[in-house]
């Protein structure tokens, strides 16, 4: 009989920002496949006899193609396992986690979405700059700024050019500087905020507030270490009275959930 | 000396999808300051022993509004009351946690937040419908479809008719209708898939499929319960295919989050 895949979100980082249902999975993981994003402090909490299948994706590392980490689902959940599919964030946004499951309804094979809280909403919550807020940010949309090779950056730069909407962009370190010039373009106000934060949630987190004419200047001379964030927009303003300290080390490596329920 | 507020978002419902922090503060919280879109399970992990204070919103209910809010959290932490702040979903996602963190810097008051599963993450989860999928959305935008009392609504219809990007809007039940009209006349398709989903992730969980066009006189017909919300863009047909199973029980009232770290 097929096992059942868990296509989990680990959120941004911090183990305790994991979900109660992810966390319980993971501790009585037997196999995991999981993403480069997965934190190392969460990758602690994986049973020492679990079995690991690293997939992709992370720039400079050579990675798994999507058709082939969906057969590896597939074969495993085939050959009997309840298989533990853990990505960075949520499953379902910019996570392919859709796409996985796909290949797996085809198979005939049993899966559920674990929801993980999303980058955005880690380096926010680390940060103190909220996504929506009265008066700077009526909504709030989620774009990634990365492109296949040699192909342009395909956005609605002019729908996205919307001052009243936080304007949050994954994976766009290594096109900010053109994508701020494309919003400028459209017609966003040269001095908006913007917000960069690398590895939201961890020990490791850093920040760099700049707005769209010198992002793209701040980034060539300083470069953050992937995975990189952008909050665009006037919320990213209240960093400068409303920042919060830095993350603390992360004590969960011994968590716990026990449910006897 | 005062106590620290902690602004926590509780997620859509299940309290399996409390983060682990959440679920940790929550059982050893003495004061609850909560909204009513906190579920009853959530609500149930509270120690007996707390004192809980209700503080709105609902629609048919009396709300406390937020400046008294803000002035209850203050008042309690200067009382010297480590303060548990729980909100529906995630804190800085239409959640105006951002508005009583402001309150409670400008009072001298520590906070911080903690991120929760937001309504479309849950929904999305939960339904199986994904926020972004390769060739259907490259992003995803959260809006609120309320509008005060006697006002217009107030959306950037051109910028939102982008049928490349999934639509959430929360907050939308009262003028679909007209939302649904709007987007049509600002170019979505007429038969745009749009899933509604009410009291997401919990055992009360209903949905209701369907299009741009039909969407307002399907909720006259049957009008679905708050909390309700709508997934509008080409991920939502993906419903007709790729839907999970409505949760089952939620049996995680007796969950207890021990650290031994
Ligand atoms: C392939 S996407 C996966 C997004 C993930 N599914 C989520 O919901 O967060 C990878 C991008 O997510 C963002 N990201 C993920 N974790 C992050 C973190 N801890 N700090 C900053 N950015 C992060 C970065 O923009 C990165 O390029
Ligand atoms: C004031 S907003 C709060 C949003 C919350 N901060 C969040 O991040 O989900 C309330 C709206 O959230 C949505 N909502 C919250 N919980 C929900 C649930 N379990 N199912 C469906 N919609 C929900 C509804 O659209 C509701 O009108």
């Amino acid at each position: 009989m097929a096992g059942k895949v868990y296509l989990i979100g680990a959120g941004p980082g911090d183990p305790d920002l994991l979900t109660v249902r992810a966390l319980r999975l993971l501790q009585s993981a037997e196999l995991v496949v999981h993403d480069r994003l997965v934190s190392p402090e969460i990758m602690a909490l994986v049973p020492s006899a679990a079995r690991r299948v690293p997939v992709g994706k992370s720039a400079g590392f050579h990675s798994v193609p999507q058709d082939r980490i969906n057969e590896i689902l597939v074969e495993l959940a085939l050959e009997g396992h309840s298989v533990i599919r853990l990505k960075g964030g949520d499953p379902l946004i910019f996570g392919r986690g859709s796409e996985e499951a796909e290949a797996l309804a085809a198979a005939g094979i049993p899966y559920s979405y674990i929801p993980g809280i999303t980058a955005a909403q880690g380096a926010s919550a680390s940060t103190g700059v909220p996504l929506t807020h009265r008066g700077l940010a009526t909504g709030v949309r989620y774009v990634t700024g990365h492109r296949a090779q040699d192909a342009t950056l395909d956005l609605a730069w002019e729908s996205l050019a919307d001052p009243d909407t936080t304007l949050v962009v994954y994976m766009g370190a290594g096109n900010m500087a053109e994508i701020a010039a494309r919003l400028i373009a459209a017609g966003m106000p040269v001095d908006l905020p913007v917000l960069a934060v690398s590895h939201a949630t961890t020990p490791r987190e850093t920040r760099l507030l700049s707005d769209l004419t010198q992002i793209g200047a701040d980034l060539a001379r300083a470069p953050m270490e992937a995975p990189v964030l952008f909050m665009i927009g006037r919320v990213a303003g209240l960093y400068e009275t409303a920042a919060l300290p830095l993350p603390r080390d992360l004590r969960s490596a011994h968590l716990r959930v026990v449910s006897n329920g």
